[in-house]
């Protein structure tokens, strides 16, 4: 035969495909706790997408067997409703669906989840164990492992899934020699997820309106965790045309990655509720995610899981 | 825990290890088979190396379930006794330990072996087949796998053991994204094996004493097969700091790929005999391969079971 037919060469991936292959794990791992775990989800805004997010949460819970207890309350209240839920033991794991005050007090009430009830991984210990590269509660049992922030979470099994991580490397090694784009370096997803594929080998090019940042851990990853370095008078044209990977999460509804800078083959990523990525793209990309939601309500999921499955029994792990 | 740690990232592979795995799923076919292929070896020389290299056929096949059969000939009557072997039913698969003239008379020789018992991969439809990625000896039906190159085709299974090539891409799209230099550009090895790369969709830089060539199969793979360009000016300062992969077959013993000049995170791999990389690869490649004739050699035997499945019933496929 001829090779392959050429034309389509870039693959799209929905992500509604790669969200059930994890639900079956998240399936199976509930399988083996033999009981529901129970998620509140706190809402204290007339914010309509706030509220669509809470329904989606719900119905995904409940289709999987999670519990999922919608809370109202208050925003004066939320603080106090906060810390009764960290000490209620019917309460497995804690949503807080933002903004509440839309101020630097919503980082207060961020703060106020339990950091062992916190399934959207954004507890100040969470987040300092991930900028670290420190990937267990319990150093040196190393059985119960840090939660992770959602989003960037999503888009590293999505990684996986696409082979972008390499099996045949070691655990935490495995983007040794990716060279990848992130187009955002916001403190909720761009900057943790540059730090995630940093710490896991990989060159990050973190961009944002202010510059270029390279996130790495060095020549043959000598160092134990990322630093970061400002690359003076970089930007998407320099960037763009070494990345094997390209993942962009810009709100705005008329930015678009320009895809002549695109390298040939790459795989596109697109992390923003707009659409970063131009149609043209697929005539170069080898693959091509347009959205990543899907996934990440299964991570979300997935991190209630292991929440539970991370309880102390007697050792007195919790504070 | 910490992360992993951070010394010895680079893994070093040895060809032992991915030998047994292919020499697993030779045995599998041979099972299948129900009997053992038998392999002529025509030795017509007095080269030490030639016939080290028959011992060491000998030896792995009767380990591993093939039949054997040493032909020792003049070389003037080599050329009869290959026409012979190509009708003989006995005989399954042949191969010709060079040089036997040393001369252009050799690829004559070459040209005598059928395609149909040719385990070495180098009959003129083998190869131009190879060459214009037609992957099948019986297009539509594409049934019947058409014979690779052995060393070339060691390299591929190798670069598959690593998970270069990307199995979550398409078949013959797999390093689709993949940029490879490959030093040694020979009619052997170095240039069917930049081929065979492209047309799986890698953009390949093809490096030899007389510069540097560029296989590839155009923007988004749009081409069938893969075209070749003289990259005017171009070295290995070009080539290797976009390199993924780096290839090395260079026979000489002082020869050795500048370090300094390999990608952070490279895979290299080594088909010469000499030791074309400096020690201080570890320091930056992600992988490295020493060596790859243990590979070269279980490829041998599956061509060789290849052939056997391969075998016409009824339809008049061999001549």
């Amino acid at each position: 035969m001829s090779a392959p037919t050429p034309a389509g060469s870039c693959k799209t991936v929905l992500a509604g495909g790669i969200a059930k292959k994890l639900l079956s794990e998240v399936s199976s791992g509930l399988q083996t706790l033999g009981r529901r775990p129970r998620l509140y989800g706190f809402l204290a805004n007339q914010d309509p997408a706030a509220r669509m997010y809470a329904d989606w949460t719900a119905r995904t819970c409940t289709e999987n067997g999670f519990d999922f207890v919608l809370r109202e309350v208050d925003r004066e209240d939320l603080e106090d409703e906060l810390r009764h839920a960290n000490t209620d033991d019917d309460v497995d794991g804690i949503i807080v669906y933002y903004p509440v005050f839309g101020s630097r007090r919503d980082q207060t009430l961020q703060w106020t989840v339990s950091m062992y009830k916190d399934v959207e991984g954004l507890s100040p210990q969470l987040i300092s164990n991930m900028y670290q590269n420190i990937r267990f509660l319990d150093p040196p049992n190393n059985t119960r492992k840090s939660i992770l922030p959602c989003t960037p979470l999503a888009v590293i099994k999505i990684l996986e899934h696409l082979n972008i991580y390499n099996t045949f490397l070691d655990y935490g090694k495995r983007l040794f020699g990716r060279r990848i784009t992130v187009i955002n370096r916001s403190e909720v997803v761009g900057r943790p997820l540059a730090a995630l594929l940093a710490n896991d080998g990989a060159e990050v090019y973190s961009v944002d309106i202010t510059g270029v940042q390279k996130f790495s851990r060095g020549s043959g990853l000598k160092k134990q965790k990322h630093e970061v370095q400002d690359l003076e008078g970089w930007g998407l044209e320099q960037c763009l045309p070494i990345s094997d990977v390209v993942i962009s999460g810009v709100p705005g509804e008329s930015y678009k990655v320009p895809t002549n800078l695109i390298r040939e083959g790459a795989a596109c990523i697109n992390f923003s509720s707009e659409k970063n990525f131009n149609p043209d793209v697929k005539e170069k990309a080898s693959i091509y995610v347009p959205a990543i939601g899907k996934v990440t309500i299964v991570v979300l999921m997935r991190n209630l899981l292991r929440i539970v499955q991370n309880k102390p029994t007697t050792d007195g792990l919790e504070p």
